[in-house]
């Protein structure tokens, strides 16, 4: 998009919500490490954690480069967070995983579809983030490896999945639309649809129906 | 040291402790960074939290450079910091601080004792952790203002104080001792001393009497 036609405020906020989610994604994961099975799993969920955090500080460099205050900008978006984690409370360690696989995947989602807000640097490091897939392809395999092992555990995610996904697309609808960063209604409805199709063939990657 | 006098494992298991160490440290940093009161407090716990995770890689690195097998020399050490870290819950976010200000600093204090195990290029990594006061200084300011904003906080937090460096002193003989890691236990007893007298420096430095 050309200088011009970007509203500055959409850019920056545009880069806020994507380092609280990625700030959001640290704590979480951090939290997992420390209650994790095993060492093995500890160890795995650090790494994950690091690639969170190296994300964040990315895009913080980014924000500051463009002048944002980052205190003062996430003072703005963290109850929207807040709330969605208040209401999407993880049982177990598992269900905390899946949170991350479901939520973390959904976001990213809608995340893509407001790269049109940011002028090229921005983009460049925004799309970084969003390309990097390895807590995806952790999560699916650790989870895959659950479910392979606990026998109740298939039906007991795919319920708390779906509980996720309703939960994760109305909070990033109201984000998206309260800060105008993806278009009016109709634009976020077709884009609620391709979210929730990546949506299934996430799920079906875990061998769950959406 | 030199190569001949160096036992192989002493060495391996002072940067697997140290690791272990950084780790835990990374895992309540982020717990408190998720708990924080305010936006701002955030912000700077993740950076501390940061730091932690550099350390802990920087160690894992040099350890995998030396051949050992971090998650197998792990498992070894965690049960240490788990049975710590159960007989020393923090009630709340300030408690959770001093933890770090407290336990951290005792900790290091032991380690520095151990670097005699360790090859030059170990040593330099190992020091460099040492060396840096991030987590301190940040932990001493914000103990410092909340401190100076609640007026029952000093008193309940050098009472909390004193039972850490109890566990801590405690703890953390028993890993060097167990792991045969700074001498004979004279040795041991003349640098508990020492250590006893930075952690009474470290209080002083938030106007509490150790």
């Amino acid at each position: 998009m050309s200088d011009a036609a970007r509203p500055a405020d959409a850019q920056v906020t545009t880069l806020v919500i994507m380092a609280f989610g990625e700030l959001t994604t640290f704590e979480r994961t951090a939290t997992d490490a420390q209650f994790a099975p095993s060492v093995r799993d500890k160890v795995g969920l650090v790494d994950v954690a690091g690639h969170a955090l190296n994300h964040y500080q990315a895009l913080v460099e980014r924000i500051e480069a463009l002048g944002g205050d980052v205190v003062e900008l996430m003072q703005d978006i963290a109850p929207e967070f807040t709330a969605f984690g208040e209401r999407t409370r993880p049982r177990d360690w598992y269900e905390s995983l899946m949170k991350g696989y479901v939520f973390d995947g959904i976001l990213r989602d809608f995340y893509r579809a407001a790269l049109v807000n940011l002028d090229e640097t921005s983009e460049r490091v925004a799309t970084a983030v969003l390309d990097d897939t390895r807590q995806t392809e952790y999560l699916r395999a650790r989870l895959a490896s659950g479910i392979a092992d606990e026998a109740d555990l298939a039906s007991r995610l795919a319920l708390w999945g779906r509980r996720l996904v309703a939960e994760a697309v109305d909070r990033a609808r109201r984000l998206i639309g309260r800060f105008d960063l993806a278009g009016d209604d109709g634009a976020i409805g077709a884009l609620s649809q391709k979210v929730m199709s990546n949506h299934s063939l996430r799920m079906s990657a875990l061998g769950l129906v959406a």
